[in-house]
């Protein structure tokens, strides 16, 4: 039988309990978001007694099914002050599966100062003083774990941004090699655990695809068509594998949506080629590094890579959105120093988007120079040291902007806005305004239909189509990332009329259910209800469903286009799923 | 006819126009508050051009009525997100009416860097290039314009915190003596007045009471009563001429309630009488100093006080809010500590209050000890400078708490709680959850009725009755506050039935009209529901209506109780106001 595991900060014991028959059939984010709703208060402190952090793998996490290893992460966050789902790759997503365990929540809080770790395996679960692990980065945190508890544990862990309860701190948890660089990364999560100070979560399972299958014969056939699926399909067949996520600098920069200089007046960087995928992919071949990395096992998809930087040291992966945010954003063109941030990012457990948007306005200030990145590294690096400047940077774009008096900030729901600029990529400017998890590109990509043509083609600088194409992403999204598959499966599902019912077949062996196509996306309408009610007891109301003020006013070359899609029409995005 | 004068600093232009009819009966905060809501988009960033800076004189300013002379100034809030009119004593609202100006509305944003000042007297009115001024004290500043253009003259002004769009920066203007410490402090209006560049407005008018009256010898008749019923009643002509504001501070402790350390588990500081009116009235006078100060012509209360420091400056006033988030607050018991802090905020541009309230998170977070008075100063002085330290501490008190990690922050809708704990003064709990300000004791200063015994008695340590006093209190507030009254008349007209009919008999000499005490209670509603209405629009739903977390689970001493007014009591405050 599944069950859950519940690691009480205030008593410091973690306990196994039964799973509720409701929770049964849910995982990743359906049941992240169904405990949070559930157990957290919307009005309450994100960072006091009150708020729970909830850990869950997807519903096919720890069986065969190809590239399913997404582990969710949810809580009420610090950053956005709503509910809020993050999810990375990396290897726990399968491990905690494998040994039945349905969610971890996180809750209370200690009453003495102090560090602990929790440690989890086939023999139970418990909560230990790890005082030695305070302030650690997680580099060397999740390296001294697998030291201590063998090299095929996973580690879940906050870097020092979450022990110091920054708004941009994220949940790292690592790949095969030990890498604390796969990131839950979003919503600053992070100082949620920093918060009860809880610096890692150490996985100890022997399996990796131990997860019961009800009808193993009918699930390997799914498992093995829907693999071919994935192979057959043109981006995650290929463009993935050959060049990682950051393909996309080249195509969204010749689309002319590509965010430069802190979302300036131009939407194309004229040095996009040399922090893009293809240099990437040639640099880090050249200097014995890999593309075609898988971030857990069983992945086919294989969009990881491994970059090898000048001073000796790995980062992977060097993702689109972290290239872009160092990148164009920055005015840098040195995939060298966009690495290096990066890598200063995982090792201090912050989201690399955040931080990237952060610098970015930090730079607006004039507080450093556009293009300068030995600046951004020294002004990174304070993160970690708790200096002012760097609390005032590891807290966010927002932040900074109001540290420094700038209001070109682009953030919605106090979260930075990603690597696709809303002027003239605008079904990804309705996913911002609208998703109950502030700026997240992953909520509802619209990049799709957008520009890369996948599961048809919306004209991305009108205004026309843009709400149901983000209201149709958004409810598939929510229902993929319950089920742990990657969300890169959505180009060939929306594609490919064979992969959406091939995931139901999947869930239907492994669960013994019958469910149908509709039931998925039933299940996908239910969280966003959820999370919309949450966040409405959080105090959002439809006023919060816009982007910063700049973006209505101030045209993108080279489309000249503003945001320009109807408010009232966007407010009314979810009148069918939560009619209020 | 009286006359609005815009400042459009996009055009840089000063132009007079006639006031609408629907403005005429208008005044203070009943026409900034009508102004901000007809013209400033609620959902504007309040540090763009949408945004709007209203001052506006009361209803009786520029008259002989007693204690008539303050000044609203309101706006969208850079601190709270919502609406916002904060007042100010000083000799400009008196001034400005004379002019025969309702209202200056400040808005637009120079397309330009650059610093410029407003300059209106009765010739005219202009804008001027000024950048000699930038990043200049508030004391040098308005020393500097009252050498230019007059010691007579009046200065609206800005300080560095509000040229950096700090938000805890205030609106500062001058006493008769021209001390720049007459502050509309709360809610970061500064930084609105920063963000349009306007450094500040110089008011240059021959006369003070030079606003028309209708019918003269009934105005002097209802004018002389008033001062009568002002000096005859125990706090305005007894306790506030004879220890200023802060005669509060002992009484306030002794019933238990005052915040000490950052609003810790104790109401009363043990050191309340070294830095409470009666220390503070003997020592100014023994320097030389004054207490019974007026801070414009014509006040009969004359509750300032004018503090020589140690290092020969003055300090005027120290006021008991100040006092309090200055000292105990902060376990300072130094009055010399809390007027240099004082006086710190009054040329660096910021609230006392919220500069208080961010010392004591921050002294909270550890990063300066409590009772440290060096370290305070040391701390506040690096506001000015603009370092990242100052920065974080000039943006307020959850500012502070966000930076640092600290979650016993208390503010409510992003401002800081003043001097009253609300666990054990819950009228005043009631009044920061639910005006439309942002925590703010003057918007319903339920310690008349919860410690005073000022308009009764209600029990400040049970939860019934709270409700009903505070909501009664808001609304006569905001009348009051139209009215250019000092607030401080609410103490007599509370308790002698001649009060309110005085007032309302000036009005309608004044004004030739047939007002009822019914029509001027009617107007303090109208004005209620027109900044629940904008903050609605800004996004506020009734999940902000709350205290922080804290305050209703750590109880207080030596009451030993919690905030507990029922919530859905709270949330109903206004259904009869604002039904939604």
């Amino acid at each position: 039988m599944p069950k859950m595991l519940r690691i009480n900060m205030s008593t410091l014991e973690a306990k196994y309990e039964s799973v509720p028959a409701k929770y049964l059939p849910l995982g990743g984010r359906a049941l992240t978001s169904q405990i949070v709703a559930d157990e957290v208060p919307p009005h309450c402190h994100p960072l006091r007694e009150f708020n729970k952090l909830v850990i869950a793998p997807g519903l096919l996490s720890g069986t065969n099914a190809p590239s399913s290893g997404r582990l969710s992460v949810g809580g009420k966050s610090p950053l956005t002050g709503g509910i809020k789902e993050a999810n990375a790759g990396g290897i726990c997503s399968q491990k905690i599966a494998s040994l039945g365990i349905k969610a971890i929540v996180v809750e209370g809080i200690p009453s003495e100062q102090g560090t602990w770790i929790a440690k989890v395996s086939p023999d139970g679960a418990e909560v230990l003083a790890a005082n030695e692990y305070a302030g650690m980065g997680t580099y060397a945190l999740t390296a001294s774990l697998r030291e201590r508890y063998g090299s095929k544990v996973g580690v879940i862990c906050s870097g020092p941004a979450g022990e110091m309860m920054l708004a941009g701190a994220g949940v790292a948890t690592n790949d095969g090699e030990g890498n604390s660089s796969r990131y839950a990364g979003r919503g600053g999560l992070g100082a949620v655990l920093g918060s009860k100070r809880l610096k890692a979560i150490v996985i100890d399972s022997p399996s990796t695809f131990g997860a019961p299958v009800h009808d193993k014969e009918a699930f390997m056939a799914a498992s093995k068509k829907f693999a071919t699926i994935l192979r057959e399909h043109a981006v995650t067949g290929t463009g993935l594998p050959s060049y990682g996520t950051n393909v996309l600098m080249n195509i969204i920069s010749e689309a002319g949506t590509l965010p430069v200089r802190n979302f300036s007046n131009n939407g194309r960087f004229e040095h996009a080629n040399d922090v893009g995928g293809e240099s990437l992919a040639a640099t880090a071949k050249a200097r014995g590094g890999r593309v075609a990395h898988a971030c857990h096992p069983g992945c086919v998809i294989r969009c990881s890579n491994v970059y090898p930087m000048p001073d000796g040291k790995i980062c992977s992966p060097v993702e689109y959105e972290t290239a872009w945010g160092f990148g164009p954003n920055l005015n840098i063109k040195d995939l060298d120093v966009i690495a290096k941030l990066n890598y200063i990012c995982n090792d201090a457990g912050l989201d690399t988007i955040e931080a990237g948007v952060a610098l970015g306005v930090l730079m607006e200030a004039g507080i450093i120079p556009f293009g300068d990145g030995e600046a951004a590294i020294a002004a990174l690096s304070e993160v970690a040291k708790g200096t002012p400047a760097g609390r005032i940077l590891g807290n966010g774009a927002e932040f900074v902007g109001k540290a420094y008096g700038v209001t070109r900030v682009p953030t919605v729901k106090g979260q930075g806005i990603p690597a696709y600029d809303p002027r003239s990529c605008k079904g990804m400017g309705v996913t911002y305004s609208t998703t109950p998890m502030g700026a997240d590109h992953t909520a509802g990509y619209a990049v799709t239909a957008n520009i890369l043509k996948v599961g048809g083609f919306v004209d991305p600088t009108l205004p026309e189509g843009q709400v149901e194409l983000s209201r149709n992403l958004q409810v598939a999204t929510a229902a993929v990332d319950a089920s742990g598959l990657c969300l890169f499966v959505a180009f060939p599902v929306l594609d490919n009329p064979e992969g959406l019912p091939t995931i139901v077949e999947m869930l239907n062996a492994q669960y013994n259910l019958t469910l149908t196509v509709d039931d998925v996306l039933a299940l996908g309408k239910s969280i966003l209800k959820t999370e919309l009610t949450f966040n409405e007891g959080a105090g959002f109301t439809k006023a919060a469903d816009r982007l910063p003020e700049f973006f209505y006013t101030d045209k993108l070359a080279p489309h000249n286009t503003v945001f320009d899609v109807s408010q009232a029409e966007i407010e009314g995005i979810f009148s069918g799923i939560n009619p209020k």
